[in-house]
């Protein structure tokens, strides 16, 4: 267990090291000592993510004609209130009583639990099972049992052992103002989904008033966490990908599902988790066929999500759909399944995807009053019986006085049923007693007061709020889960050292092939121009490297940024080429270079192909 | 004058229509009545922003081997001390002294004198050059000098008429408080390229510290105007595309200045300006060689900008170049100009390309004690005299006790011909008058105090802060401005009304083709969907529009959304390829039909190649 450990920690400082050497990513500020949670890409950090994003862009928008918007990370208030995220987004924080330093109670009881369990030979088999029953149900527990948990086990400040403050909640938007009137309070995103919601009815129209169809946004999301760690999975600053997929709640079949129906993956449904199975692989179709998981259309975004993350480079056993727990999920949510990826930080969610009924749009019609709905257009009008209330104000008024509003209110908000029931104890006992919430007590109704009835009416359509199906995906933690599944080490020729690869499919590799002049000789480096410029016009992302260094060192160095080919120039007539991973080489003409490079680099051909065509070449 | 002003609203008018229409962009947060300043991109707003950036990325990044980095837009109040923000980047806002509406007093000041230059027929010559000297002198003034002005021209709120307060600065920064303490003071970046300075140090070691070198960054950045205006031209957050091009401050040459030293277009130069000339066609290479522009990495930036706005379908002839006055230069920067867009609103500064010198380096040197310098490694050790100060502590400590620190600091700063008179004035008289700055006074030195003298060394290397040449995009301006360019109507066939169109650049149309089945049937419905189809794996942005409308109609939809060319299914043999602007068809078989579009779409032949190959096809 420990030696496991130490090796996930070793192979991490590895990969680590080898990122911050060529500047994949930087921590940020670093020359004012930087701040947590904040980091920089570099050259090839940023290439990598932008192959990332356009995939992701020609995986998703393209080929579903979704409708993409570019929506302000400056967000007022009124929106994050609608959605919730200014009274609940929030993790529960416990301060250094004497330094005022801040924690998350969570992580610090997680953290005793785990160091108990890994180091605490004496431990009993009772304590061994709370202990991981308290890491697992943390989520769960309400910030007195958060509290409480944290005294039972006499937890202290990590860095100065002085007592802990008790939890409160702790809002993880960054807010600010906006104008200079200070009357205006706002926040930075912490998603982007609220940017699509609020422009549904413009989505909508643009779409021809059609459903389904489904809506984008790439973009900055923010959230001021308490103490940031875990390098690149848990930052204050992160780009999201975010898809809204409007449908008809009474129908959740998806047109194309038959094109991911066959495709075999590991999940991990609900009950498994709870019965302490495994996580198995699982035909998606089947899935959904026995309502593992709820709809098609949630089926149809799984596969497409797991095409997309396998196509990137993650290794398909080291990826699993995890179901959300009856507790995780939120309560109006109808299923969610998370992508997780296997690091050496354990599993971590990299995207969501949840099907939450009609939640956001409901909350922004209700907080904006505009109508936030869909028409479906009957062929023919359809005769509907359709319950009507109609409150009798004056003696209402008599009765209830300053009290009336809010008594009418909830006589008008009673459902088909309860109103039904209304009406039958009123024509048989003259009077019932109604709970009125905003009054918190009951009063009596008389028959004087209301009448309800159910009348005829002919609709020429139903108007209804959409379903949304929601892929969220975190782009830097799937990046750096790629960086992780890319990594590996293999012994220098003489043996000496260890030298470090990444395995980047060409789609996601920063450069796709690197030019060597053999030796620093004119007409070589004509050559290696030459081809460059061939490279650059066929749209292959290319450098010349003519530095004197030996060529096994210019090999390890384009290895250790996951170029997949290399050419070296050490004749005039023809080259070599050379594949990263296998290290076997072909000759080919100079004329012939640049095109075989766009082939093997495009998926037209395999580098078997290649290899079958042209002589080897041995150094 | 009015006639022309309110052809120019109608025009703009159309245009916004237009594009709000398509949701090309829209105010943001419409269902909650909006805030000022922000800005929705639907869309066709995301396509065309999207293929902006791309070729931004291609034409800069990618054809200068620039380095790329991504920062986050939350930036800790010591980056933005150092560079100046957080004192000096503000803006003069008066208040409204009932109701505390804040407007900006330049504002203010600028449209009561254009007011009264329009509408004021008694207006005098003094008095109408003076208007027009305010507005021209506007950013000159000082806080007093513009409270003046508004006494005096007795300006009140725009709203209400109440008197308005004396003008103060207000930081257009968003601020905001990173991690759970509240005592780490943020804002968000009002510009990326303080992110590209930080990071110099290791930038110059991923080149293999070398110099010239280029860095990038594209991002979002923010600013909390006072009172926004003028659309998408003046808003509170936005993408910049910013470039960092580090040089050795005496050697700006560039070597591949050569190829746009021929271009010619408008400039403005700071002295035709302050003559009360107008814009001028120059060559490029002329105004380098003239010295009106400063030095040649200058010059060829200009260059590639004119290449870049121009390609995207920028008028060229309502592009200029204009050079900053000495007044409106930092005064640290070498040499300014602004690349200016004429549009319904005037000229609209849209790139900024600045010689900053070492300026940005040198302030986060001096704030961090981190050097951010360059290396010039001399072939072989050079000999140099090297001015020595040492001070004599002992002596300075009697003679200025707690003073001592300041006076030794500023001796230690004299420049060397400063020393070398002071040596002289010392050997002479023996005593000499001193300014020390940071005690605002004069302080006398004597000849015990220190010690001036010139020492040869050798040094291997010179070590120096290299210059900083910054071109900076404003892409949602440069958008803005490109549809204004691109727009125009034009009657329809019945002449009864006026049709809209884009005429957008294939490189800039947010779809590239639309593929029409000419009436709603099944046969043509298939054709559309195979040629779609190889359109896609021809990489062609398409849409099928099988709405059974007029095809006149549809031309006209997507003509309004600037679609190059549209594909018209009216047989299962062939179709019809239409192009926008010249509305000419021709007649091709089905199975060329996508293989032509990608051809004429990608530059590989022009429209007027393709109608004398194939039939020309009269509807």
């Amino acid at each position: 267990m420990a030696q496991e450990a130490q090796n996930r920690e070793k192979f991490r400082q590895a990969v680590l090291n080898t990122l911050e050497r060529h500047f994949f990513y930087k921590p940020s500020f670093k020359i004012y000592r930087g701040v947590a949670g904040f980091f920089d890409y570099g050259p090839p950090g940023c290439a990598v993510k932008a192959n990332v994003l356009a995939f992701w862009r020609q995986h998703f928008i393209l080929e579903e004609n979704m409708l993409e918007v570019d929506c302000p990370c400056v967000t007022p208030e009124v929106v994050l209130k609608a959605s919730g995220h200014v009274d609940k987004f929030t993790d529960l924080m416990v301060k250094d009583e004497k330094t005022g330093t801040c924690y998350r109670a969570d992580h610090l009881i997680k953290d005793y639990c785990k160091h108990r369990l890994e180091r605490d030979a004496s431990l009993t088999a009772e304590k061994t099972a709370e202990f991981r029953h308290v890491i697992a149900a943390l989520d769960d527990l309400s910030p007195e049992e958060i509290g409480a948990k944290i005294q039972e086990y006499g937890i202290t400040a990590p860095d100065t052992n002085n007592p802990l403050s008790a939890p409160y909640p702790f809002n993880l938007m960054f807010q600010t103002s906006i104008g200079p009137s200070g009357l205006t309070p706002g926040y930075m995103r912490p998603e982007t989904a609220q940017g699509i919601f609020v422009n549904f009815k413009d989505l909508y129209y643009h779409n021809g008033s059609k459903l389904p169809f489904a809506a984008a946004q790439i973009g900055q999301a923010f959230r001021n966490e308490i103490s940031p760690r875990q390098g690149l999975l848990r930052v204050r600053e992160f780009t999201l990908a975010e898809i809204e997929h409007f449908v008809d709640p009474e129908d959740k079949s998806h047109p194309k599902f038959s094109e991911v129906a066959s495709l075999e993956f590991l999940m991990f449904p609900r009950e498994d988790q709870v019965s302490g199975q495994s996580a198995r692989r699982i035909v998606i179709g089947e899935a959904v066929a026995q309502g593992i998981v709820n709809n098609e259309t949630l089926g149809y975004f799984i596969g497409r999500v797991y095409l997309f993350l396998t196509n990137l480079g993650i290794d398909k056993d080291r990826l699993r759909f995890r179901q959300h727990l009856a507790n995780e999920m939120a309560h109006y949510a109808a299923d969610c399944w998370d992508a997780e990826i296997e690091s050496s930080y354990g599993w971590i969610e990299c995207v969501g995807i949840a099907d939450r009924s009609a939640y956001d749009l409901r909350a922004h019609m209700d907080k904006s009053g505009v109508p936030l709905v869909a028409h479906e257009k009957f062929a023919e009008p359809k005769e509907v019986e359709k319950l009507v209330i109609t409150p009798i104000k004056k003696e209402l008024g008599l009765a209830f006085k300053g009290k009336q509003k809010m008594v009418v209110e909830a006589l008008e908000a009673m459902g088909e049923k309860e109103a039904m029931e209304m009406k039958a104890a009123l024509e048989s006992k003259g009077e019932v007693d109604f709970h009125v919430c905003t009054l918190e007590k009951d009063v009596t109704i008389r028959m004087n007061m209301l009448t309800i009835s159910k009348e005829k009416k002919k609709e020429h359509q139903r108007v209804f709020t959409p379903s949304v199906i929601e892929p969220s995906f975190g782009i830097g933690r799937i990046i750096y889960c790629l960086y992780e599944h890319s990594f590996y080490t293999r012994p220098s020729r003489d043996g000496v050292e260890q030298l470090n690869v990444f395995r980047f499919p060409p789609l996601v590799a920063p450069i796709k092939c690197t030019v060597f002049p053999l030796v620093q000789n004119q007409q070589y480096e004509e050559v290696a121009r030459r081809i460059a410029k061939s490279l650059k016009a066929a749209g292959i992302l290319n450098t010349i490297d003519a530095t004197g260094t030996s060529i096994g060192r210019r090999y390890a160095r384009t290895d250790e940024l996951g170029v997949p080919f290399a050419i070296t120039v050490d004749s005039t007539t023809s080259v070599t080429i050379r594949e990263r991973d296998s290290k076997k080489q072909i000759r080919v003409s100079i004329e012939e270079a640049s095109s075989v490079v766009k082939a093997v680099t495009e998926g037209l051909s395999t580098w078997n192909d290649v290899l079958c065509k042209y002589p080897t070449h041995s150094s």
